[in-house]
């Protein structure tokens, strides 16, 4: 027999919650991913559970957010998980790690891959619930003032880029750079910094880089994807109503396909208007992105020896990893490369 | 101001709906992308809004679902809507076109490129709603039991494909078959037919075919990713209150979710538990794959001239891939195929 309805009985109690973005609201794909799971909770309990989302800055610096919500400051907050990786680095696998998975291989990692039980226990040592909130896909390597043609060119370049990625680069040579987005677009016109990551086109288009970067780099090696994370205070958590869990649960999942698709449909057009505005667009040489691949894991297993809640986590992505590359190998990339090649091929005949 | 809730006045009606399936019990994965709507809605209305889904046969055929939503004989089904491409061609956008778009893609058509209003409008013909529920991902190319090494190994074969790749495929010089899931084993075993596609290894083992066809090829071309679908009789969808709408859809985008990451996370194991018990993985020869390319943009080209609903759809979505294959060129596919790259180096090496 099933349960008598709890809303029936009026048993379900008006639920006010505040969540701090780590995003400006002019990134409104991502700050609008956070904005669109507190829409969707309010239309799914005739707004009995509602949550204000305050962009990054207004209630919260960006990158307080975690600290935050463990303090119960504010109950929730939607950010990336890796701005956490100097306070922990088993915070970068529920976001984004160099070389690591794409969108659709952290997604099965997390929601069916036991990803998100490994990390379920990382978090409660911070009072946190992380819920995977939409996503960013493959990022752009960033904004060059000069060309990398060689690994030693990356020797003494000042590079806006953090986490995990910056470590990276710092072991060929790299100068890393912490800077906010507000502040990237003087200090690269200045020439205070050689170079700036961010987003992707579409982000990337609105902070003006094209203007003084002439060079557009891709892949982000260290974002194949960024996962993005709702975090809930643990307790406050617990004491939800199993409907606001599961309405909350799907509006973070509802918000990831709403994220991806809005990036996939903004970022193409946003990248032809910066080509025809002049913007020289190039891949990283293979010979660099080795040498990066290499520093790579060369710092994970370094970060595994000292840190253990690292390896734990460290050790179920990577098995994971390694059978997920395996298979999309196989029909995933086949299709897509295949596909790919003919329809240049055309698109030179036009 | 807030509209009052509507719960609370205990306005929202209990509800209860049938879902014919298109798929058996036995599809675990895919069969279950219907249950998770109806598990999910359930739990997000309080269980007031009950959908209890059908296996295919159980209460409708199959391939007869779409006419028995539009009739009202169940108020809804969990579907593939290339299945319906003999009705009308332009069914199979909305699932699976040869040469189209890959699960990322599909998403963004549908959710935030148009493609849902452009379809929307073509559904309504057929007094249905469609919204999309599932993905299974780019499928195997099925089990042959002979290599196919070049164009001319396809005239005469027998392949058990259907929907669009069957007519393309018949330019080749293939015999299309049209087989239920569970004849095709002992058609194959007998040699009645000469290779059989069906989804991909997670769903392929369970029926035994590579008991009976040693040769297993990929890509699956005509399914670079398989978007499933829950249909609603458009006046009964019409009829539901605002919060059960919502419900419904965010419980189909909570399923495309969790099904793709189901698909993801069983896929590999499964490929690996075939080639294991001797599968021969094959890749379709690039000639074969030219061949199959041209041949599928000279059915749509045909297509388009006679049936203008289908030109309408098919516009709009060549644009869309266009410009979609443009953008995962750069990042996506770059940082992919980089890092398979590196990998199968290291895999090698051990």
């Amino acid at each position: 027999a099933l349960a008598a309805p709890a809303l029936a009985q009026g048993a379900l109690p008006e639920i006010r919650w505040r969540c701090a973005s780590s995003f400006p609201k002019s990134l409104d794909t991502i700050y609008g991913a956070g904005e669109h799971v507190a829409r969707r909770v309010a239309a799914l309990t005739d707004n009995k559970f509602q949550i204000r989302v305050f962009a990054a800055g207004e209630i919260v610096p960006g990158l307080a957010v975690a600290d935050a919500v463990q303090n119960n400051t504010v109950e929730a907050a939607h950010t990336a998980s890796y701005y956490f990786v100097g306070k922990d680095p088993p915070f970068a696998f529920d976001g984004a790690m160099p070389f690591g998975l794409n969108m659709r291989q952290i997604n099965a990692w997390l929601q069916a891959g036991g990803g998100r039980e490994v990390l379920q226990e990382f978090f409660a040592g911070y009072g946190l619930v992380s819920i995977p909130a939409g996503n960013t896909g493959a990022q752009m390597g960033g904004w060059f003032r000069k060309e990398i043609k060689t690994v030693a060119d990356l020797n003494g370049l000042k590079f806006r880029v953090g986490g995990f990625a910056g470590n990276v680069l710092q072991k060929l040579g790299v100068v890393p750079q912490q800077i906010a987005g507000g502040d990237i677009y003087p200090a690269l016109e200045k020439g205070t910094i050689d170079a700036a990551e961010w987003i992707g086109p579409y982000d990337d288009e609105k902070l003006g880089f094209n203007r003084v970067a002439p060079y557009y780099y891709y892949p982000g090696w260290w974002e194949g994807s960024l996962n993005l994370s709702f975090y809930v205070n643990k307790a406050k958590w617990e004491e939800l109503p199993q409907l606001y869990k599961d309405a909350l649960e799907s509006a973070c999942r509802d918000s990831t396909i709403e994220t991806m698709a809005k990036y996939d449909v903004q970022n193409p057009p946003a990248l032809r208007r910066l080509v025809a505005s002049g913007t020289q667009l190039r891949a990283f040489p293979r010979e660099v992105m080795q040498a990066c691949y290499r520093a790579t894991f060369e710092l994970y297993e370094e970060t595994a020896a000292k840190n253990p809640a690292f390896k734990k986590v460290y050790d179920h992505w990577r098995a994971f990893r390694d059978v997920q590359y395996q298979w999309f190998r196989v029909a995933e990339s086949t299709f897509d490369n295949f596909a790919y090649f003919m329809h240049a091929q055309e698109q030179q005949r036009r």
